[in-house]
């Protein structure tokens, strides 16, 4: 009997913002290939599954894509319920589309399980809305830690139009800003950067395209990053975390969960 | 004591794509006031909560914007939680941010909980990924159904670039793969329309712009549809939604994950 494959997005990074389809199929997974990008907290959920850190460390891929692919592949033939872990989503950068493709062309059942991009929830931690009536009406997503890619995302765009979402840019922050005031965005253009969204290392940086294309930034870049470039930045003037609504500054959110997640328990003991 | 409000993302409509914090951001809710995007059975998780259609029907909106964001924060002054349903996510069209901004100058506590966008979920329903490595570096979401915002969304765009996506377009499909045309789009570029994606009512039609902008569609229009451009649209040959996967072309997704959800509370038992 073969088994098969799920392609799920784990989402921003906190538990809470997992899907509950991607509960369901961490806690069947005979098998996880995760992402760098992939919670601890996320994984716990994959209780009786083999797991396996298939993504980028340091620069270096543990595993190359084709042999990602060929083990997904073999694994199912044995018949075992495989889930590939995604950051975010699986079909927003991170070759979802070409793991579906292997899936498909070795003819094993599998199924997209999209997730919470961060190219939306990062800039949402900040308080900034990707889209506003009046100041932006659509955005542009891109991957910025490819010079030939990033390039190739930017040339169809007129300077100064829609807000622009930079995905995997950080370590690149300043010669994105710098080719994109290069192109023709305004050096005042409100800028953003958001460090470890939704988790208690949250890390916000608020400026100008110009400040962003001089500046060392101070933040702790090891953390995945993602970059706001237009005017919908200046919305964001507080924190939406739930953490801080509730004037929790400290403590993290899916403790709160945990907490809930016991009184449901309790609920169904009654 | 001060209530507070959840802005809250119901994912693209099944419930099995609602984040593990919106549902319990429903169960915990006094008051819950929804889109006409939220499915029912999303509505259900919010058991102990009056509950308001304050969306848009038949063309027209059952409450004015600034007649919600009253509403809101004057239950929230009675102490009550709030929870503000919108289809998708939040800040994703949908006036989220006008929400928050009105919330924030009313000094009401408010959260923003991410969902899950259609912009990305409902070409992933038809096995569409909106990025692929060689084919899009990047995409592009804009609303269709003001032909104002297209028009200034759209005109800051290169032809041919990058994949767009449009939301909330269903209705005004012909005029706006003509402007897409006119605005130098080539006229064979790959095109889809997904409606009521995740749903078992779901359908998908492929074609080019140039047909796109020349057929009357042969869908059920009063659904929620999302409009694909792209060379993107040909790697979506097969529909990788889980129903189909695990073959069952019929039947919900939601009643499998009501099983599960069974089973897990008889684990909890022992």
């Amino acid at each position: 009997m073969t088994g098969h494959v799920s392609l799920v997005g784990a989402g921003p990074g906190d538990p809470g913002l997992l899907t509950r389809l991607a509960i369901v199929r961490l806690r069947r997974a005979d098998l996880v290939l995760y992402d760098a990008l992939v919670d601890d907290r996320v994984l716990r959920y994959a209780r009786k599954a083999q797991k396996f850190f298939v993504g980028k460390r340091a620069g270096r891929h543990a595993l190359s894509q084709s042999s990602i692919e060929t083990l997904m592949i073999k694994a199912a033939r044995r018949g075992r319920r495989v889930v590939r872990l995604k950051g975010g989503d699986p079909f927003v950068f991170g070759r979802g589309g070409e793991e579906a493709l292997a899936l498909q062309r070795a003819g094993i059942p599998y199924e997209i399980v999209p997730g919470v991009t961060s190219a939306v929830a990062a800039p949402a931690a900040a308080g900034i809305p990707v889209t506003h009536r009046g100041v932006a009406s659509g955005f542009v997503v891109v991957a910025g830690h490819d010079e030939a890619a990033f390039e190739s995302a930017v040339e169809p765009l007129v300077p100064n139009g829609l807000t622009i979402v930079v995905l995997m840019g950080l370590a690149r922050s300043t010669a994105l800003a710098g080719r994109l005031i290069d192109r023709g965005w305004s050096r005042g253009t409100p800028a953003a950067v958001i460090v470890d969204a939704w988790t208690s290392d949250q890390q916000v940086w608020r400026g100008t395209l110009d400040q962003l294309a001089a500046e060392a930034l101070d933040l702790d870049r090891s953390g995945a990053g993602t970059i706001v470039v237009g005017e919908v930045v200046r919305l964001g003037t507080v924190s939406a975390r739930p953490e801080l609504v509730e004037g929790r500054a400290a403590g993290s959110w899916f403790d709160r969960l945990t907490t809930s997640e016991s009184s449901e328990r309790t609920t169904c003991l009654s």
